[in-house]
């Protein structure tokens, strides 16, 4: 059965998103120091057309995660860059070139229509401009029996928890305080959250929570 | 050689205190759930006169702490509740009783001089009224070469988070969310820690820091 899950890198200090983002940098100061952990995983190289990596607990969590990835769900700045008309934009991938790792259907919140994308791994670009959930109910639709993971960045992230949209919210705990950003859990009800795992590696912290 | 340890529980939004602490409740609004992991442990109900237990991870880990524990420094709101003088007041343990948990000195920083109680198992309650710098400075001298350790409540940890004044964070991150309260990292410099440890249980993550 398809689960909504939020699947997010946090600092110790709360932020998922760092100070001062841009078009250009939408993860904000130092905000590339929360996703350190993952780049090393054999379970995300691959997909990302990179040899090698380590097989740990991180990389088996990552793994399982991508194996029950039916459809994603993300904002305008996590797809493309830039501060031009970026529905103009000459690469149909966005940031993610010209081979996007996703493999599955994808979702992007956007205020700007364009045309459907598709890659022949799989992976395909929608651009939904009437909002998040919206977007949601499309990629639960396309997910075909799987999960949809919302990907984020930090806009995405935070409304997707304030809107209850969520069924399952996978947090992981990076070894690393920003002191400003985007904090995940501003005006999100504290109630409606119970723990389902946790698990540390040295790299990170991974928390799940059911949300009820 | 005595390392001063800031010992915290912290909820999963980064609070160690909920809103609206009061004098007679100074964890405010649902804080004791960040304490709720540690009560089940063996290694803190025998100092608590407390039969019974579990022995697991966290226990192991707590035991560690307590057998190096050499001095502690807590706010007066940690020491003693109460709205009325409590300089005066006749119970000499405050909150702890007549038998108070520690079997080591206690600093408790204050702004009410009062003469120092000492109880047989080696607990005393000294009270410093020049600040947490000193009363830091006293308890490294009475740890004897074990470690100190910063207790709480939220207005002293955060005070030596500031101050520069750790060689060691050990963070205890509850699977709760407070929504507001007092925050452990607010106006803290994010780059004087690195990573020493991560270790998860079902019940908390712990995370510990080396301060640089």
């Amino acid at each position: 059965m398809t689960q909504t899950i939020l699947d997010i890198s946090m600092s110790l200090d709360g932020f998922v998103a760092g100070p001062d983002p841009t078009l250009e940098d939408p993860l904000g100061q130092n905000g590339m120091l929360l996703h350190e952990w993952i780049f090393g995983l054999a379970s995300w190289r691959a997909p990302h057309g990179l040899e090698g990596g380590v097989h740990d607990e991180d990389d088996a969590l990552v793994a399982r995660s991508l194996a029950n990835l039916g459809a994603s769900v993300m904002g305008r700045k996590m797809y493309s860059g830039g501060s031009g008309p970026w529905q103009d934009d000459p690469n149909p991938g966005g940031w993610w070139g010209d081979d996007p790792p996703f493999g599955s259907p994808v979702f992007v919140v956007t205020h700007h229509p364009r045309e459907t994308v598709r890659f022949p791994n799989g992976t395909s670009f929608t651009f939904v401009t009437d909002g998040v959930e919206s977007a949601v109910a499309q990629a639960r639709e396309a997910a075909n029996g799987k999960d949809v993971r919302i990907s984020g960045g930090a806009s995405v992230a935070t409304q997707t928890l304030r809107a209850g949209l969520l069924d399952r919210l996978d947090l992981h705990i990076a070894p690393v305080l920003l002191g400003g950003g985007t904090r995940l859990f501003e005006g999100v009800d504290p109630t409606q959250f119970e723990l389902a795992e946790t698990q540390a590696s040295q790299n990170v912290t991974h928390v799940s929570y059911v949300v009820t």
